[in-house]
């Protein structure tokens, strides 16, 4: 039986940075072969970082990246890793098109080169636009053991490659993936693994990559499961990892080409003699995955962190209003960043209570921010006497005076602006565009109210624990919410009871489901009425005044895309004069 | 030879408005068959309007166009319309998944339906993700003809249902289309159609939507061919029109069924009888395609109108500030609503040039627009003195307090927002994200700032030729274009020339090209590197703090859709401190 000791580089690339990739997968190989690794497993696209969304239909693009394939390959055997079997993610094109590839890189050379051949095109993916299929399967013959790849969805969907290494035979499979996180994924991913180990006849290395892109964040949770199904190994979630495993592989001494399921096999023999006898490492490299809540803080905090740091600023701002929602964004930001990069704002007006002045300032305390007070009345006043502004203009002016300010504080001192809406708010349009939407980044926008609570409470909880100070004031997680734009304002004024509501958004958003079947699961129809008719008109006016953000709800649900020009009314009438109750802001 | 009166409807419908759609599919039927038509043709998705985007992934809306498919039979008949073979577009879902079809509908029934086999997925299209691909044709046999269809993308691919139709034998094709205007688009439809017409070795009946949803508009251009290719009718361009054509056809008697091209043909009997002779009509229905200027106009009046409208607005409101990109998206609001829904807003800062005023108020004077002057002074003092603003901080509050100040507007009187942007600004980001970015549709963001003065001319010089005012002043067409955010501030101060600018973004957005083509090209390498630089530092910032309009590009051009982490620099250094220049705003 020959051993393999095999690494799996969980790492955190970023998006059209080949030189830095680059660098990360010499620094990352080094790191595994001075860890006696025979193998490194890098993850999906790993040299371009993934998604690279259009830049896959850039020529200029996809040349440099296959140059830098080549000259990778050679930098590792200058760095002196150049007997490691290393595997790597990276963009192709060829006559067909642009694919998403990996290549196998051994003593200065790309021994093998496979595209991927299942590309989704569904929720967050849209690989029919970015990528053509791949046909092929390369298998290399390493210390006498035959090594097959997939990339990422060739593992999420049956039949193709996978079945195509089974019936050819293979003797170990190597999977980079880039999956992106979403709640409880990490329940699903490790039977799905095991099933297409069986599948294979082969143990399965799965590299996930770890860290946010855009709006989207990935958790690593990269694993190793026996021919048999059984978990070898498990990476932890969310940070940096060199998971090495040590493996009894079975030199099958596969022959077979030819065509299997479709797809062409190839073989190239690299060495057939197996590694000289070593001793095992005998220390358990299984982690346990984390709980629910802390793994959604920790999704939170590194999509946060990514966004800022890889945009190039170190420093976020964004208005301390003494609420539940900027206390939760400004822990987050804390925990991301650091307090003493947080500034916060408060923006009193004339209806700001003098609780929420005193939350906000107790806010920047407990967390180390910084914290300056802008009152917003002379701005306002302008505004409001100049135009004669009354009602929902007038509400409306207050956000927007707050969104301009900080937008000014960003221009000035070089801080990113965060957006506190949550995803509650945003569905239901109980925000102002141009106003409270303003941001570069939403960190909690894909978080209802009532997950805003809990998560709140968690976090204090976790901070006692450790005997740190609770972020969070209590006051803030316990008083009634209001947006505190006219005197004595509620959300409740305006809103169902936020425990019914993020109830009914969950069946109507994340469920997909109608009208009718809202009927059924027992809710009034007159507050479904009223909830479905809120989404519908915000989801409208967030399309055609675009906010501060991308409102797509990618990460943690369903990414609806609709049109702005959109008849379509979920509720029992449909006419062309539904849409007249479209008012802008 | 068996005769025919085929009447195309060329209509307008609205995405999501069943109930509207179904009123305009019957009224345009009826007005068919008041015409003598034995077939009428509606364009692609005619009854859930296109594009539905991820509508069609709602099984509630899925299954109310479905019904109405059948109800609309129903209403046909009714209408005393049954005798008119009637094919409408729809959205269909069965156990495979959401599909983009189409239907025949005859004497209260639904006589055939079939499923698009080509799902377009590059540019505006996600179809992968919308739908799921036919595999069946169904021909149905009226007064002895067979009629086959095809919709939209199936003409457009080589290979498929156009071929298996001509396999399996035909008398008539015909195509509902959804097929997006693009710059002289025109010019190759109808090249294309007399190639699938031979291939089909049938008549080919092409009907195209008209009208705009959200950043999408369509030109018409409905196209009636003979089997020889020969052109027999055509629509003009952007407008609703019934387009009536008397053919001739040949009585296959065909019979063949089964599979061919891999997809299954099926055929249905519904009269064998040819229709009693009759005298056709010897009227040309053959219309002029537009100038290249006036289809260029015309696909902005009509995209802006549609926006307005179909959002249930009917006037709106923008910043008059007697420069070009302003007054020309005034005279294209009031050739869309009327210069009596146009609604000027002069907003002078201490900048204003005198003329700048005057401009203004000569536009409003010119295209009857109401006019009102709001000085930004007092506003601007409160911010720059209570934050102490200077630099660009203190330029962008100034732009940020007009887009407020119009929003306020727009609240109080329920006008839209228009942004005043040119593709050319927005590429290089010389804007103001949340300043004159502000806005809910950008009539002119996919015009290069040449292409706006050479519009201006023109529309001026064909005012002249119809006796008409020219709507646009003279003074703002000539004068040398200036931001004033302050004093003696002028385009040329931190852009390259226009003319040239416009070239190289050219190449650079549309074309494609990379560093080295554009230096292949004859541009100063000095003046590429900080082209490109511009371009793709302002792609970030849109993309980071996305601006108040959709900015793809889509109606015009290539759709670039770019992650906003991103690394990449088309420039010849690729490093991580490249990223280091952002900054917001």
């Amino acid at each position: 039986m020959p051993q393999l000791r095999i690494a799996l580089a969980q790492v955190n690339t970023t998006v059209g940075d080949l030189e830095g990739n680059a660098e990360l997968t010499v620094e990352w190989t080094r790191k595994a072969a001075e860890a006696g690794a025979h193998i490194v497993v890098f993850p999906e696209m790993s040299l371009t970082g993934y998604p690279v969304e259009d830049l896959s239909l850039r020529p200029t693009f996809a040349s440099a990246s296959k140059q830098m394939v080549e000259a990778l390959a050679k930098r590792l055997e200058d760095a002196g890793c150049g007997e490691v079997l290393t595997y790597i993610g990276y963009l192709d094109l060829d006559e067909t098109g642009p694919r998403d590839a990996a290549a196998a890189l051994y003593r200065g050379e790309v021994v093998a080169r496979q595209f991927k051949h299942h590309l989704p095109n569904y929720g967050v993916f849209d690989e029919h636009r970015w990528f053509k299929p791949g046909q092929e399967l390369e298998i290399v013959r390493f210390h006498g053991v035959d090594v097959g790849m997939v990339i990422c969805e060739d593992v999420w969907q049956d039949g193709g490659p996978i079945s195509a290494l089974g019936k050819a035979g293979v003797d170990l499979v190597v999977a980079p993936n880039a999956s992106p996180y979403e709640r409880a994924k990490d329940d699903i991913r490790l039977p799905l693994i095991a099933r297409r180990a069986a599948e294979a006849g082969a143990p399965l290395v799965y590299t996930n990559q770890i860290g946010g892109q855009d709006d989207l964040v990935f958790d690593g949770d990269s694993i190793v499961v026996g021919a048999d199904g059984r978990l070898l190994a498990r990476a932890p979630q969310f940070v940096e990892h060199l998971l090495v495993v040590d493996t009894d592989l079975v030199a099958g001494g596969h022959t077979a080409e030819g065509e299997f399921e479709g797809l062409r096999v190839k073989r190239r023999v690299l060495s057939e003699d197996a590694v000289p006898a070593y001793t095992p490492s005998t220390e358990s490299a299984i982690s346990e995955p984390l709980s629910d809540e802390a793994e959604v803080w920790h999704a939170l905090v590194v999509g946060l962190r990514d966004y800022v740091h890889k945009n190039g600023f170190s420093s976020v701002t964004f208005g301390f209003s003494g609420g539940i929602d900027s206390a939760v964004v400004a822990a987050l930001a804390a925990d991301a960043l650091g307090g003493d990069n947080v500034y916060g704002v408060s923006m009193p007006s004339e209806y700001s209570s003098e609780h929420s002045k005193g939350d906000a300032e107790d806010l920047a305390r407990r967390i180390g921010a910084h914290y300056r007070v802008e009152p917003i009345a002379d701005m306002v006043k302008v505004y409001v006497e100049q135009l004669q502004l009354t009602g929902l203009a007038e509400e409306n002016i207050q956000a927007r005076v707050r969104g301009m300010l900080l937008m000014a504080l960003s221009n000035q001192d070089g801080h990113l602006v965060l957006a506190t809406g949550n995803k509650t708010e945003l569905a239901v349009g109980y925000s102002t565009i141009y106003g409270d939407a303003v941001g570069a980044f939403a960190p909690i926008k894909d978080l209802f109210k009532t997950h805003v609570w809990h998560l709140a409470k968690w976090r204090n909880k976790e901070a006692e624990k450790n005997g740190e100070t609770p972020p969070i004031p209590e006051n803030s997680i316990t008083k009634p919410p209001s947006a505190e734009l006219r005197p004595g304002q509620l959300d409740s004024d305006s809103l169902p009871d936020y425990l019914m509501l993020d109830d009914i958004l969950d069946d109507y958003i994340e469920g997909d489901r109608g009208y009718v079947d809202l009927v059924d699961a027992g809710f009034e129809p007159e507050t479904i009425d009223r909830v479905v008719r809120m989404v519908d008109k915000a989801e409208y006016k967030r399309r055609q005044y675009p906010p501060g953000t991308k409102i797509t709800f990618k990460a943690f649900g369903r990414d609806r895309r609709l049109p702005m020009t959109n008849g379509w009314r979920e509720g029992t009438v449909v006419t062309r004069s539904a849409q007249r109750d479209l008012l802008p802001g």
